[in-house]
């Protein structure tokens, strides 16, 4: 609604534009029950209508029961829109508290040092100087060196701290890409499980196909080919490679969860095998620090790097300027390896004992795929209800789950082990076997 | 290059190709002076070669001068490179520090209390629960909540939280709302100036125009119509909004700076005039607190909203978690309210006086362009040089000025008077005229 300000149209007429607008904005809850009404003053000052107006409308609104005055305070919405057939976008059912969590993506509350992290976020916050201006495009300089020299040690890549992106998570650095590498025009995705990242390609117009080799991106997770954390090969690795030079098209190399993977040698990344030459690589650390912490980077190949140079003026950088002065000091401090450390650890002890409660508790009557890599274990059990009816049960008794798969008879569900603590694994695989 | 790991290879060519990757490596520069090699068992391990290969070829890089070893502590590379004639990208000139500068968009160091920021921060921080897990991909709902309070008492703009969406700045906004909108095909923008906007506009296919009131999307600023702080009348307003709703388009409310417009009654947004039909409003924080906290929000109008919901799932968000905490508790607790009427006065205080050094210096040889709102001015001044030799012989006397426009015989300059302290606003100007 638009408020005309002509003088010459009645008072009325004003004053009734006014009560609709309000009265549509409660009913409709977009002024939500118990919110504060603007003041008589700042109303009247804002819609440049008198405070007359203003009032009379406040007035019938109150009348109808729609506003409450409130002495020395002034109008509140009153619950009346409650008593209306609720907006469908607020109709949730009351469900119990989550007991377990086996559908969870966040990290173990034990896995993480926050009093370590805090200290080096209170030191970055002491450089008032560098948190007065904004953060260079691409990311922080130093951050950026101190992760080529990372990625040197990780993961034997080689590449110039100008060949470095960062950005506040993956989506974010797809932004960026996708624009540069337009005229590859279709995508090719392991599964469509990652939709924040097929959105992005779809958004910018690519044509997105799952397990399709002859697409002109390769989106691929070495590490994390399935959800129960299958890797992919090396000899796989040399053949993807072989393949997409051949055909002049990209790998886009998401190193999600690498460090987790359980081997005595991780197996080389694509990056590192290709040379830089085709291959874009990202690595994230939400999962090995906190979810919260939304920093990602990108490794761009020399062509790729040459055309984002060119762009880079034209983007902001996303990722916290505060954080990303924290992260560089705490992996130059040594503490990202520390923490890689202790995670294989946990969740390599966490995943065994996972296996075993599964074992007592569900026998032969069960199969199990588990990955050399990652958090979670595909458990395929018998089963007379369907996956998403098995779903909804287990959330009323307070477990949640995650369903990967489902053939008459059987359902296959993802167990992740990363949140829910290792005492619970018994319990909550009872409550699943009482279920069934 | 890619390793074939075939045995019938002889060693001899594996040697080769590794020398080869390596040494074209430390030519490119890719592979920095002074940075540490791989430990040949690393480099073997992961490029799956045996150990003597490897050392086979850094023999033959030492011998070359490409590396050298270092007792105890493995290969480094030399400074070969820098021998060699630079690449392009590294090529820039050597400028003394800036001493004054009049083209920052920072803010001055005397107006955030950094103190209490970090008392917010870390208290943020002590929710190692809530740090744990991801974050809700549309902001986090205290903070959305928060958000809507805030600007229904700042801009009488009546909004339900479901209809915010908060991200790491502008552009992560656009990310989102673009491809919800690409129906409307064409953008408008008021000046050239905002690349960061018109290119996420352009990347997802956009016709981008400027000044052109028959587009699909009309973008603006209404408090910074120029870069000198002009607004945006209320009766021009009104009309933007009636041509707007007639053609069915969209208009983008960029609300930047309204918090700095000097008048008694600050004027009505346009998202509050149009009762939230048919408009988008965009509001961040950066130049309100500090330029690295990378937070912003939209309030999507009942379609877009509705449209958004069904796609909130497929976007992550950008703005950090502990971030969101903080600031959440920060503004709940009067204290951007605070911290705005502080820079209210310090800005307008600060460009009272630059008016006056410009006085003093230019006298009436000059011309002084100023807005309602803002931080900034445009000075015309009389100049034998052109804008882009006046810029370039300034930045070598350590003075960062940006240029607006130029004519025959004079130059107009955007001065900023958000970092630089006042007491050099008077050095400053004399060293500007100096240079004319």
């Amino acid at each position: 609604m638009i408020f005309t300000f002509d003088n010459s149209e009645n008072k009325e007429h004003l004053y009734l534009q006014v009560y609709h607008y309000y009265r549509d904005l409660i009913l409709s809850r977009r002024l939500p029950p118990g919110s504060r009404m603007p003041s008589l003053r700042t109303c009247a000052r804002d819609l440049h209508l008198s405070r007359t107006t203003v009032e009379s409308a406040y007035l019938q609104l109150a009348a109808d029961g729609y506003i409450v005055s409130r002495a020395q305070s002034g109008y509140y919405v009153t619950d009346i829109a409650r008593q209306q057939p609720s907006p469908p976008k607020s109709q949730k059912p009351e469900l119990p508290p989550v007991r377990y969590n086996f559908a969870s993506s966040g990290v173990d509350r034990e896995s993480f040092r926050f009093d370590l992290w805090q200290r080096y976020l209170k030191s970055a916050l002491r450089q008032n100087d560098r948190l007065l201006s904004y953060g260079e495009p691409q990311g922080e300089a130093d951050f950026r060196q101190v992760l080529s020299d990372y990625v040197r040690q990780g993961r034997n890549i080689t590449c110039s701290p100008d060949d470095i992106v960062i950005g506040a998570g993956v989506q974010s650095l797809l932004h960026i890409l996708c624009p540069l590498i337009r005229d590859k025009k279709t995508v090719s995705f392991p599964t469509s499980s990652f939709i924040q990242g097929s959105t992005v390609f779809s958004d910018y117009g690519f044509d997105v196909r799952y397990r399709n080799k002859d697409s002109g991106v390769i989106y691929v997770s070495p590490a994390h080919m399935t959800k129960w954390g299958e890797i992919m090969p090396v000899s796989r690795r040399m053949e993807l490679l072989r393949h997409v030079r051949e055909r002049n098209s990209l790998i886009i190399e998401d190193d999600f969860e690498n460090e987790f993977v359980y081997l005595q040698k991780p197996t080389p990344s694509l990056f590192s095998l290709s040379g830089g030459r085709g291959v874009v690589y990202i690595g994230s650390f939400s999962r090995l620090l906190l979810p919260s912490i939304r920093i990602s980077f990108m490794i761009l190949p020399p062509e790729l790097s040459e055309a984002y140079r060119k762009k880079s003026a034209c983007y902001n950088q996303t990722a916290s300027k505060a954080e990303q002065i924290a992260l560089c000091q705490f992996i130059r401090d040594g503490h990202l390896g520390a923490q890689i450390r202790r995670l294989k650890r946990l969740y390599s002890a966490k995943m065994k004992q996972l296996l075993a409660e599964i074992q007592n508790v569900f026998g032969s009557g069960c199969r199990v795929q588990v990955g050399a890599a990652g958090t979670a274990l595909a458990l395929t059990i018998p089963s007379s209800r369907s996956g998403s009816e098995l779903k909804k049960t287990a959330r009323a008794e307070g477990l949640r789950l995650e369903i990967l798969e489902e053939a008459s008879g059987s359902v296959t569900l993802l167990l992740s082990c990363s949140a829910i603590p290792s005492e619970d694994f018994r319990p909550a695989c009872e409550l699943l076997k009482k279920l069934l």
